[in-house]
């Protein structure tokens, strides 16, 4: 089917291609006239220099946009200007990490200009294009059902599921990461423990091994086992762990519900802790037992 | 190759039907005679009745038995039972979870009368038959040569390493079980997020959907998609969960080594709060916000 895709960095223009490859006619617009340029000659897609021309490229109906651009005020302005330039019937794909409070505010604004929006939780990451990226899609019933096409070419098979309503997709995909944030948490401790071990463990070694046959075997591992075979000791990478919202936003989903999650919330704080160059908390500590106990502390700057 | 095999749990039953299958002959001894019987029956293996009569069957040079017993007490005595029934140069493979450290004064001790005690992590469970068992393994050079057709058979491809000295082979599998505490814990709160969400989400269609391109499929996921599958709410499973000490040992041995492994503690504090009927901390938190807030308490049995 015929599609429009907005923002064309790593995900958008490896699925742009993906679909391409898949027989469908995408026309592709970024706000970067080099990254629709480069689309256009990687996946054989039509571009366009504007949200305006990309719709107008669109004949059928009804007229199908999957967005793929930062989540927050990138994405909810890019659905605005694209409610504006559809019409009654229209689908709106939003395909990025967006909040689902946010999504499902966008879906009202949308549904009261008759445009529906569906949530797409993608994952998959840069291997998407080869692998496929796993879709959990909320939306209303019509609208999903006419982007089947669509979701089954970009997923592995059994990869796409429509999981709920509005919200629901980008609910899941919080989740997901979630649960993502915890995994890594865990392999990290573990490799960690391995390392400062008696016994010199070779990390290729033992993360190769672990993914044949063991409980703990998954994709990440298999990612693991390239990064140590990059670099065994991790010596070009820093302990400084980045993140984009969804652990953050699974956390307060948690709290909301009154879930206990331990786990995936330590894993959140644990990256904050990464960041940090000092510790004020532990300055506390540190002064607070040198006050009660006369215990040394370490100078700043010694 | 010839090889004793003591204990015929769910374990060391599979493992010698793969290793009969495999081609090695397996002379099988547990202290009850009925699962020497089945596992006769199930394997073609040879029975014994005693482990002087299981050394006694073994005919080649250098003689190996794998022991796969409860760790702690019943595989120190079991050790210490076989090595006074073997000689110089012959090998004993411990594949249970035993505590490293105890595995490494066994170790010793075995040494001390020249034989080789090897210790093989091993995991897979109840699947471990039909597509291998995970095998770290730490011990003598030559020892853990002798073992290879062993080790090769019982692995899937790929699924075998020598890890390093004696005590290599239990670290990493303890370090294993780390991590899946961690990773177990992880699903268990996304899955209690979606649970109790806004969203009525069926979590075998989510299960089922993340094995395929997402970051977070593993094989752990897949076992997921299988108890949902089962019970969609896990209306008959109780929130109660057991361990067998690996847990507690990964996290003695963080502490130990001064890293700080908060998600690996944390999965393992959650077991054991999955086992309180009534927790003695919420009842003081409870009393004192009454102290100084009077805040109203739940009294006992209303």
């Amino acid at each position: 089917m015929q599609l429009g895709m907005v923002g064309l960095g790593k995900m958008g223009a490896n699925m742009t291609t993906r679909l391409q490859q898949g027989g469908h006619g995408v026309v592709a617009f970024d706000r970067s006239a080099d990254a629709v340029a480069a689309t256009v000659k990687e996946s054989g897609a039509t571009g366009a220099a504007s949200l305006e021309e990309m719709v107008g490229k669109l004949t059928g109906s009804p007229k199908a946009v999957w967005i793929m651009v930062p989540s927050g005020k990138p994405t909810d302005d890019t659905i605005d200007a694209l409610c504006a330039l559809l019409g009654p019937g229209d689908i709106i794909i939003d395909g990025g990490n967006t909040n689902y409070k946010e999504g499902l505010a966008a879906y009202d604004r949308c549904k009261a200009k008759g445009v529906s929006l569906v949530d797409a939780g993608t994952s998959g990451g840069v291997w998407g294009l080869k692998e496929g990226y796993c879709l959990m899609v909320g939306g209303d019933d019509a609208a999903v059902k006419a982007c089947e096409p669509v979701f089954t070419t970009l997923a592995p098979e059994k990869g796409y599921a429509h999981v709920g309503p509005a919200g629901a997709g980008h609910f899941s995909k919080m989740v997901h990461n979630g649960v993502e944030y915890g995994m890594l948490q865990a392999y990290g401790e573990g490799f960690e423990i391995l390392e400062k071990s008696q016994f010199s463990f070779d990390m290729e070694q033992i993360s190769e091994v672990w993914c044949h046959g063991s409980v703990v075997r998954s994709w990440l591992l298999e990612l693991a086992v390239l990064a140590f075979k990059d670099d065994p000791k991790l010596a070009d990478i820093r302990g400084y762990v980045d993140d984009t919202g969804e652990g953050r936003w699974t956390v307060q989903a948690a709290i909301d519900e009154n879930v206990p999650a331990p786990v995936i919330t330590l894993s959140l704080l644990a990256r904050l802790a990464s960041r940090q160059d000092e510790s004020f908390s532990a300055k506390v500590i540190a002064a607070l037992r040198n006050q009660f106990g006369g215990h040394a502390v370490k100078k700043e700057g010694a």
